[in-house]
């Protein structure tokens, strides 16, 4: 591993950090490396609070290190570059997402995949190039190679744009990736979370038919009327299932707590797509073969294989394709819907997080309060 | 269900049938129905032995009604057309394989998907139009719709031939859908039966580097020289499989017996497709995150999200594409390797294909020695 020490990180930054897996935040001082040549500098607006913000903060992924300065869903204005960067000035706004470097050398870099990249590296509590930890966005300034950073038009609110750099490019790459972007195609949206109602909003734009899919009657009025999807089932009704049967082109699941995928798979149409878009954390059952009685005297014998369905995956998406999205995003004013907090609100919008007390995330005004909390 | 009776089926017909679920077969005289305007009459010269046929007779899929006449592979001689057929004459060779009818009203059969029509009725042991029961081609004579006949170009020995109207199918298909066609890909192919030794054969007539995965040592020789695959893999030595790992664009798996897809997963390249063409009997597991240690002091979090790869299903094809894969054959020369057998043979074959006792298939010399066995 390179060598490194704060010599080669002059910049000094301010932000709040984990300090262990209470997931606690609190104000914390740092550096940052000198703007490369490639580099552009930029001061933080907002920045979007996650489910994988707290899965890190807390280790549940088992790889934490701490201090850890959380935040991937970045917005702010750029305030230096470096000689050689071609695509932004001072004064630009600018985005910053899941990631800030790669390899740029594999096959997946050279197919503009870098979130494929087998040495992708995070935004935060991951290594960079030169061996230090990198630290996100929950803080006053980042330092980010050209590449990872994503122009964001001026006619969106900043604070709704934030969220897209994380849960709009997972929603639309997969949707692009699967074919299911084709106006008149009936998607399946599985929770109406942060990464659901984003979900809605570019199929909706896309041409899409939308159902929503969710263990919570409540959320209908909301899917129906605020976020105008075609319909909206009841995931644990199985009336509402069965007249479902056979009807979707595709799925997108965005609901973790997904065990069973077979009533899913039920619900698409030959060669229909079901796809993961977040990674429960159990195996998941899927039987190739399942047998259901369809009438009084006779069995139908149902295949996953039988009718050419597929389970697939996909992974937020390339800096090529994000900024594909956000300027989709841009044509079609779509924002995430946000509920706009203090930096010193966090640790309350940790918890009500946990119990998906939202609609549909939190942003942080990072540029109004992070300074005024010290 | 519509009534009928052996007025609508003269056509004396003689074959082999399961009497019960012991799967024995032993000759059985029947009636098939007139050659109706659009139904082309064959005599069946060779008939391939599947072991969806073994599954059939044995009523290991618990849907076996008997007395019932098997065989799915069919390859015969025109005897008789309807008024209204015109694809085909008195003489020409022609193919039936493992469907005889569709609703021919649904999307899928609008899409050219009969396969997939949920109205598909079997060759064998399934509800015809008319409520009678289908027998297939361990007979001496077939009546079919001429949309559900193949033609069979000159060039191919006939029992070769036969095989393919279901394995070759099987193979080919998945192959186009899922963009598995393109020289120089990387394919896996699992099991190396009769399926398994024909996607070998297409895979590699359409330029693809093919590396044949089994858990059989001994199939390596046959793999490389014979199939000239381009690499063999034993599938139980965590060696070969770990270098082999994140290698391949797709996979096909022939083998009934997984139970784990993690490994074959594990083999794929990111946007690599693993494609059961084979119900396995049990629930598989598909862990949608894995921790695997790649060195001392990091894991590494390998998600099936997380190098967009996907698990996908395939069913034989429909009737256009099955005569454009017999087609392709004919230009690329692909026939089956088979075991020519007498009509009197059969009952030891089913027990030696059991036993997996046959490179690489079973065909039943149905012309030639049908009629001397009884």
């Amino acid at each position: 591993m390179v060598k490194s020490s704060e010599h080669n990180h002059p910049v000094k930054a301010f932000g709040w950090a984990a300090r262990d897996s209470s997931g606690h935040l609190s104000p914390f001082n740092f550096f940052r490396r000198s703007v490369g040549e490639k580099d552009v500098a930029l001061k933080v607006l907002y920045c979007g609070l996650c489910h994988y913000d707290l899965h890190q903060t807390k280790n549940e992924l088992g790889n934490s290190e701490y201090p850890m300065v959380p935040g991937h869903e970045i917005v702010g204005e750029v305030t230096e570059v470096g000689s050689r960067v071609t695509r932004f000035k001072v004064g630009d706004k600018a985005g910053v997402g899941c990631m800030v470097g790669s390899c740029q050398s594999c096959e997946n870099c050279a197919r503009d995949l870098e979130n494929y990249c087998r040495k992708m590296i995070r935004t935060f509590n991951s290594k960079d190039h030169d061996g230090t930890t990198t630290y996100g966005g929950f803080s006053d300034v980042m330092v980010v190679d050209e590449h990872f950073v994503v122009a964001i038009p001026d006619n969106l609110p900043l604070a709704g744009v934030a969220p897209l750099l994380c849960i709009g490019i997972t929603a639309y790459s997969p949707l692009k990736y699967y074919g299911l972007d084709k106006p008149g195609l009936h998607l399946g949206v599985v929770g109406l979370g942060g990464l659901g109602h984003i979900a809605v909003k570019f199929a909706k734009a896309m041409g899409l038919k939308v159902t929503v899919i969710s263990t919570s009657p409540g959320k209908r009025e909301d899917a129906l009327e605020h976020l105008s999807a075609n319909s909206f089932l009841v995931s644990r009704d199985p009336e509402q299932t069965q007249s479902a049967a056979g009807s979707m082109d595709g799925i997108i699941n965005t609901a973790v707590g997904i065990r069973d995928l077979v009533p899913l798979i039920d619900l698409l149409k030959s060669d229909g797509k079901l796809v993961m878009v977040t990674a429960p954390d159990k195996p998941l059952d899927i039987p190739a073969a399942l047998l259901l009685l369809a009438g009084e005297n006779n069995f139908r014998l149902l295949l996953m294989t039988s009718e050419r369905k597929m389970v697939g995956g996909s992974l937020i998406g390339g800096m090529k394709e994000t900024q594909e999205m956000i300027d989709f995003a841009s044509k079609h004013n779509i924002t995430s819907d946000v509920e706009v907090i203090p930096m010193d609100y966090v640790n309350v919008a940790n918890e009500r997080l946990v119990k998906g007390d939202v609609r549909y995330r939190f942003v942080i005004d990072i540029g109004n309060t992070l300074k005024s909390t010290c």
